[in-house]
């Protein structure tokens, strides 16, 4: 039975087109609801809106009830439309009158806007850590390889020296990049939208700022009509920063999809770790890397979903913004899995020795040369002409030597100054205190 | 005449088609080509690379090149390819072979790395500043009509009570968290990737460290691979951050087109800021908010085309990287018209009085009547019962008064807070530091 | 156990991360699955690739199978990969050495690029006649109320007299156009590419115009590098074609979202079609239609995101294919959700009487005003002029009857001429052609 | 001087903003604004509107303005709005009193429309001219080269033998396909808004049917709501389909770029055809591939970017669609240019021969093995067992010989029916009749 239910019967046809997949995806959100409810009675109590004693009684059920989310035993019931209903019904069943109260000073439209919100922390520190973890991984592999060398392609040419020590840290530095976006969207989540109601605020004497504090948040959506307004807005900056650590894998995966195909042959994985054909018997396909590019890939037009789906809506909430959520959280799991594979995958790779041994890779030497007569004194573009010429004329004799020193480039990777860039913008996460605040309210 | 052309004729058509629009869109960054190279040479020179004299002659014609371009008498040559060979070329032609040498130690790879990260730098200044105009706009509006009410909708339909102090300090809000993101792509911007050459390094012993200070960068792209992967890259990431500008903007404009209608009514402009109609003559048409909604949509699409046009790219340079520019430099100058315009036409917006006098809003305070119960004693869920029953049978009688009180609300905007928020981010774009490093180099 | 597995173990979260959806997306293939084989087989048999006994017995057997499947008894197990091992693993298991022969001379490539052009075949033919019913209701409730007036707007601002009939009329005639699109997706779809196995064809002297003609397919995808390469084509088609429906709904929905609304309030619906607030007991909302737009917006991205996933690929398999189901899939029964339940509550709409008799739409006349001047010899362009200085000071009085006449206008709708190009695309879907074929195989 | 402008002084950056580019776009449009005209001033004297002199005085000076578009003399000035403004204004010049009444019964709205769809018909057939060009080179390649083979790849690893004759082919079939997307476009373009006025039709008795034959249209935008809601929705059709042949170039660029990288090396252009490096002396870059790769990813962009564009706007004309020209229109001429560019660089590629004696391509063959034994007998499944098994114990002796013979296959391509069903298509549209429309149209 709906709470906006008057006595009419509502369609039946009505009721499952406009629930949808809520009670299934607002599974994962319902830890988060009780929260948002137990910091909301605290100050309900404070302004006198709840006894200490119905206080006492709803905390106490409250954290029951998220202890048998905890423990996997809570379900949102087919004739419950949603979680916050399902908490408040379940409240309600076990201490009474009281349990109607939580929803004094408060809609769904602000109960599901705050539970969002947790949500997403919850799950960007999940993300920050699963890239934090890789991040690790491409260092290491970086210093361990640093003086492997492989071909360099512009223009998927054959162009100059690289290495494997460069080639796994770029992708660590490229997820430096994407922390900064990462961060960006942990601040803009890390706001209050509580208490903003229907999107126009209360005429209650609400206490935000206390809220704020109890959840942990480091400050309020102040404006109410704003706090509406982030919905939709935070989903799409969360899936834009998303897209960011999404485009970084999806780019290397393309790289070892390359790397592993017999043409290139630069990298193998153990035969565990890829999968075969049903009618080619000396397959080793990386399914595993195609699969990390093209949810990626998804993962990457997420941000374009979402704006399509809110443009030129109006301010005030819309039932479209439900919807938000059908894409996003499943998104936000795989992104997580693509991050732990693409981990444990690294974990297991070889790399071919020598590559560069072989006698297509001469030209890759053609710039070290030019530069050496540039040292000794010959202008860059004649010299650019000189050894031009003798690789027009098949006279060209290769260097064989890399002396690469600078900042960044193969004998010089500045591995610890990555690292130190990364621990910079990590700390800027202040995890450890909206955990604290949380441990607060669930003590 | 190209730089890589080596004795054969290429074909007329294949050079205007790869050429594009290069040499039209590159004019835009030609003063921040010449910067790039100003502190190129001076490092060149640091390691030996020139001659303190020619240093001397180099630098004092670059920046004659500089007061050219800032003067608009620069142009890219039909017979050059674009702006990075235009500057060597004319350079050349002042001071003979000396300015062949200011390309030793790169390519034009990170030639334009670092001309897009400087011009990019450059535009971020001037959105963020003509955001900053706008908020006070936004904010100034809200304080002087904070007691305006407006009939606030849900699902479009009417709800509660709103007031267009709300309305405007909720776009003015919505700011700062857009420019959250537009620190996020600053920040990222702030990298130096000069020196990563063809993006896998140089055998020259370069000082990329000196070359990060010169330019005034936070840091540098360390990684040379990853230096080039930041091309695409940045431009999204920018995109995103334009993006959400551009959506707080097209939601702005949606509202206003929706306000202005006559059904709606809310507020008005001047005749001569709005447009007429070829046969319709009492027409007062919102044509430059339907504008700004529509060019604000299509830079919400750009993160997207950007994302197209770059994934399932191996890392390395590829062509296709040439035509990022193609709607991102347009699409910064149209953010920030948008931004001016949505500035001046708020100046000049009138709004209606005693909007809420009209009967048909006499249910907004529906909640108001509910909550008073509530406050009375009367359970929540019970108290929304007795004011639905007397809804249904026309019984019910409306409070006048808005009591709200609590942050953010209509009776306590928290604009100084939200002021606040505003200033601590602009505080972290370190313009002052990036811009007198560029005073330097060109003193 | 996989069929490509080579006494080595895969690791079982590769399994997991690799198999991803599968089971569950393949479910709804199935069925076309075991039809794909009938055809196949018979096939096998004609070229001596199987005994006529054998034939016979997987071809009792396979109708068994496609009879539990229609029954909801057909399951794939956690053991088993997908959709082509499970029937080939159940045949197997039945008849014995004769069920693995079934695989001869495919492959799973060319397995599933047939069940999903049969799969789409068969949903093509239920959007289509879902169309074809909301076509209908469209043009029953444009007849009905031809004589109702609204306002027509442009720039969302009170225009020119429109009609209920113009307004159902033309989302009738907008999905005449969106079938152009889906017949266009049809025809792609209708092509068989069985016999192409991974892409590459095969030694086997298979009769490809054989299964064509057995599967009740128009034509061939003759080429077998091409067949392949339709994988993501045939699917970003479909999702484009959907789109064009998906975008007149939406459209729809955004106009009725504004019609319910209070100031404008052109239409309603019955109270247990929309639904209430939590705390705003007057409410009324239309979420049925907010979903409907939301939905579609979905939709509407959907060819994007597959476009992304697909881009760059070069041709040939890859793993990145598989996911493409993950949306489309479900976005085709959402599809179809919304085309019948925005049927079923344009069942029950009612529109208000009278509308134009409100003052505030007066100068919806102006425009007759000035072509009956113009009609009376006085140059277009100076009736204009009078008709504007009238009401800028205030003496326009406006016409009341609407005398409209031209095709398509108001006073004559033109709903046969709509009709008959109705009838005429639908004519070209040969749906007869394939069912009777598909019959046939299961006779 | 606006046609709306009534005795007040518009600001100056007002009109600049709304008038935006459309003084350079509608350039492209002025011969076919000067045919819709004469479409509709014909009829006007049909209908008593215009007598029979000023239609001859009308037409006289209208052809005399197509010759000067044609000749490249017509321009539009900066004080004027449009392209309808300015042959207005030249016309009323020119002849006075009568050129102001070709205005009569119709509205800029269905001006640009009509204009819209008779530019588009001729775009789509240089599309499809350039693309049938491109076709044919296509089947005569897939012919001449049809015996040399390639290794064909499934997860990019080496899977099975492939042939140029195959990779030809493949891509001629796409556009087989592209053209039915294409078809589509053209009937929802090939159909007549002019007298849909604003949106909400004319008073006048215009006869729409005479405007339809005039101008060739098979058929009416009947009803005049709909008509005008084609705007938006003509040009994302016409994107989806310019979507659909740019995905088919883009994918043979990516190949391209793939085969002609040095660890493939499959093909080869001209060195006047490919393009050097600024600091690599030997590099031959594919830049004209790269280009059409990323051109071809921008336009399948496009039709998301009009959606985002038009999405959620109500019904009725908004200013908003004036902006989907920018990209559309610089999309048709890049299509266009990378059509017959790919066509121009394919006569000049140069295929390498015996790529499969290189032993890293035996593997190839494989499947050929497991068929042998199959056909002799062994079913499918331990075929493939034993196989394998060669494989991992090294003793595998791969055929040589390619023998296949189905449809599709190596050895029996079906050029000639993938011929007929690409003529079938062609014949579909009809442009021989809207051809000589507007031939009698100028006469």
């Amino acid at each position: 039975m709906k709470i906006w239910q008057k006595n009419i019967e509502v369609n039946k046809d009505i009721e499952s087109f406009t629930v949808g997949k809520d009670r299934e995806l607002d599974l994962q959100m319902a830890a988060f609801d009780v929260l948002g409810s137990l910091a909301h009675v605290e100050m309900l109590e404070s302004i006198g809106l709840l006894t200490a004693a119905e206080l006492a009684e709803i905390q106490r059920e409250l954290k029951n009830i998220y202890a048998e989310i905890e423990a996997g035993e809570f379900k949102i019931e087919d004739t419950v439309e949603d979680v916050h209903s399902q908490v408040e019904w379940l409240l309600t069943q076990r201490i009474g009158e009281a349990g109607k109260k939580i929803h004094s000073g408060r809609s769904r439209n602000d109960q599901v806007l705050v539970d969002l919100k947790l949500f997403f922390r919850d799950r960007i520190e999940e993300m920050v850590s699963n890239s934090a973890v890789l991040f690790q991984q491409l260092i290491t592999l970086s210093n361990t390889h640093k003086d492997k060398l492989l071909p360099g392609y512009t223009h998927l040419q054959i162009a100059m020296p690289s290495s494997f020590g460069l080639w796994f840290g770029a992708y660590a530095e490229s997820l430096v990049d994407d922390m900064e976006m990462m961060l960006a969207a942990w601040k803009i989540c890390n706001k209050n939208p509580l208490g903003s109601a229907a999107g126009y605020g209360s005429s209650f004497p609400l206490n935000r700022t206390m809220t704020t504090n109890l959840l942990g948040f480091e400050n309020l959506n102040y404006n109410v009509v704003y706090a509406q307004m982030g919905r939709g807005k935070t989903e799409r900056v969360l899936a834009q920063a998303m897209s960011s650590v999404a485009a970084t894998l999806a780019k290397m995966a393309m790289d070892v999809c390359l790397f592993i195909n017999q043409n290139f042959g630069f990298i193998k994985f153990p035969d565990e770790l890829t999968t075969g054909s049903s009618i080619m018997p000396h397959k080793k396909n990386p399914d595993v890397f195609e699969l990390i590019r093209s949810r990626c890939n998804k993962i990457q037009a997420l941000p374009n979903e979402i704006a399509m789906m809110t443009t030129n809506l109006p301010s005030g909430y819309h039932r479209d913004l439900q919807l938000l959520k059908e894409n996003l959280f499943p998104s936000i799991v795989s992104l997580n899995e693509c991050l732990e594979m693409t981990t444990y995958m690294l974990q297991h790779i070889s790399l071919k020795d020598d590559i560069l041994a072989d006698k297509k890779y001469a030209y890759l030497f053609s710039v070290e040369v030019v530069n050496d007569l540039a040292l000794k004194g010959i202008p860059f573009r004649e010299a650019y002409q000189i050894v031009g010429e003798t690789i027009e004329n098949g006279t060209f004799v290769p260097g064989v030597k890399v002396n690469h020193t600078h900042e960044g480039s193969i004998g010089n990777l500045c591995n610890p100054e990555i690292e130190a860039m990364m621990e910079t913008i990590l700390d800027q996460f202040n995890f450890e205190k909206t955990k604290s605040a949380i441990q607060s309210l669930l003590a």
